[in-house]
């Protein structure tokens, strides 16, 4: 029986380890179940696939205890350590925010991302102030420390998805940005977005830290990352899209040829599905 | 604004049109409303889709309140009809059955399936008596006239699927079954495991109602289905299952080569899955 606290310990060493950390996102119980299985060493959530799945838009429209909930299932259905996706961390004081921290370390998981994009601020506000969001990060540190699970803090900069940056000034945003809050106690910087590999190698070398990238198409590949000092590599939103993707291709194909294809071709069979849950 | 009472009407008429009603079952609020994009007319849920995604087994294994919750969240999301796979009905008694029927409604499904496979009845006990399920069909079919929802009922007989039938006896007994449950309210009745297709236009002439098959590999297209005479068609699990196939492989494709090709293939974008949702 492997402890919340050891877990956390684990997670924090896949940042360090030879090998980088690759996270393929889950989005409810069935999806964390096959991504363990395949042989990962930890679960990532995405936050917007389980928005969508519960019939949200990405951004924090979700109500909290329904994201705790989902983060909750997770934690309980799987053995490796869970990261959870809490976007800004749904609330909009420090007292919110330390509140949704004690919420995610009693639902299990072990680590999280907190993002510096102010929710509805739209292009006015942006982004939390550098200042706001290095306390914001301590209270996360706090939090966790005062249940004694040392949280990984996934610190996420959305300064190369602002619509009004250049790249260069993407690169020095996310370099300031990223040196303050591994000050503030992070533990790996994540920057959406990210995907020049020379601005990778800056980000690496210059924050001598862990960089989490967001794999996906036009990003380099794992192994070009891997090259590029990435340590953490995960793939957001991007497995579930991908899973309605197919579906949308078997709703073509019934709706057309009527055959079953795609609805067979390489599916999880019922038993295989089924042996995941006890009862 | 259509009413339930109208949608329990179309979802009615769609099984007696020129056309046969496909249905591309959905497990939760992102996959019902792609197959709604898709244009389909009606939504069904599928029983293990939605266990598995929560993180239980099929058959009954998911607590009532969660199976609840997540036909609501989808009849709220959709504009057409949803009918409801509820196994054999949630509940050992018929006031159970009941209430159960009653938690449908007011989520707002217009349909159900009701199985006649006792949970956790094993090779004793497979089935209920047909008498028993005639009373379970009767219970359905008076609670939703006290609810004013004419609620389409799709009485499922797992004959084909028990483990000591030939095919001859479970073509006997879901004519048998058939017709007892369609005297007893039921609208449609649903075969699954029933592919050869002498015995689907055995089941369709002798039974002179709407039959739905299960479709899948090694069933016939629905173009032979509908020449058969099929009047619904729907695909269970399948989808579900083929989509965490499509998971496995981005996992397979991660860990391995470390591109992102089965990730980007065809993936519905971030937009478009917002864009299902007001906020």
């Amino acid at each position: 029986m492997t402890t919340q606290a050891e877990k956390a310990t684990t997670l924090l060493s896949l940042h360090h380890a030879e090998q980088p950390l690759i996270l393929v996102n889950a989005w409810d119980v069935a999806s964390a179940s096959i991504v363990e299985q395949a042989g990962f060493p930890a679960i990532a959530t995405t936050s917007a696939g389980v928005a969508n799945a519960l019939g949200y838009s990405d951004g924090q429209y979700l109500p909290w205890a329904e994201m705790e909930q989902a983060i909750r299932k997770i934690a309980q259905a799987v053995k490796i350590p869970v990261t959870a996706d809490i976007e800004a961390g749904f609330g909009s004081g420090l007292q919110e925010l330390e509140a949704t921290i004690r919420h995610v370390i009693e639902a299990g998981a072990v680590g999280i991302n907190l993002e510096d994009k102010v929710p509805g601020g739209g292009e006015e506000r942006p982004l939390y102030s550098v200042a706001e969001q290095l306390e914001r990060i301590r209270v996360v540190r706090r939090t966790g420390e005062k249940l004694e699970v040392r949280l990984v803090i996934n610190a996420r900069t959305d300064a190369y998805w602002g619509k009004n940056s250049s790249p260069a000034e993407a690169l020095r945003k996310t370099l300031e940005r990223g040196r303050a809050y591994l000050d503030a106690g992070a533990d790996c910087i994540f920057a959406p977005g990210l995907r020049i590999p020379e601005h990778i190698r800056a980000v690496v070398e210059q924050l001598r830290a862990p960089v989490n990238i967001l794999g996906g198409a036009g990003v380099p590949s794992i192994p070009e990352l891997v090259k590029l000092g990435v340590k953490r590599i995960s793939l957001g939103s991007g497995p579930m899209r991908a899973a309605m993707g197919t579906l949308r291709r078997i709703c073509q194909e019934t709706a057309t040829a009527g055959t079953y294809n795609t609805l067979s071709d390489g599916a999880v069979s019922h038993a295989e599905m089924n042996a995941f849950f006890r009862g």
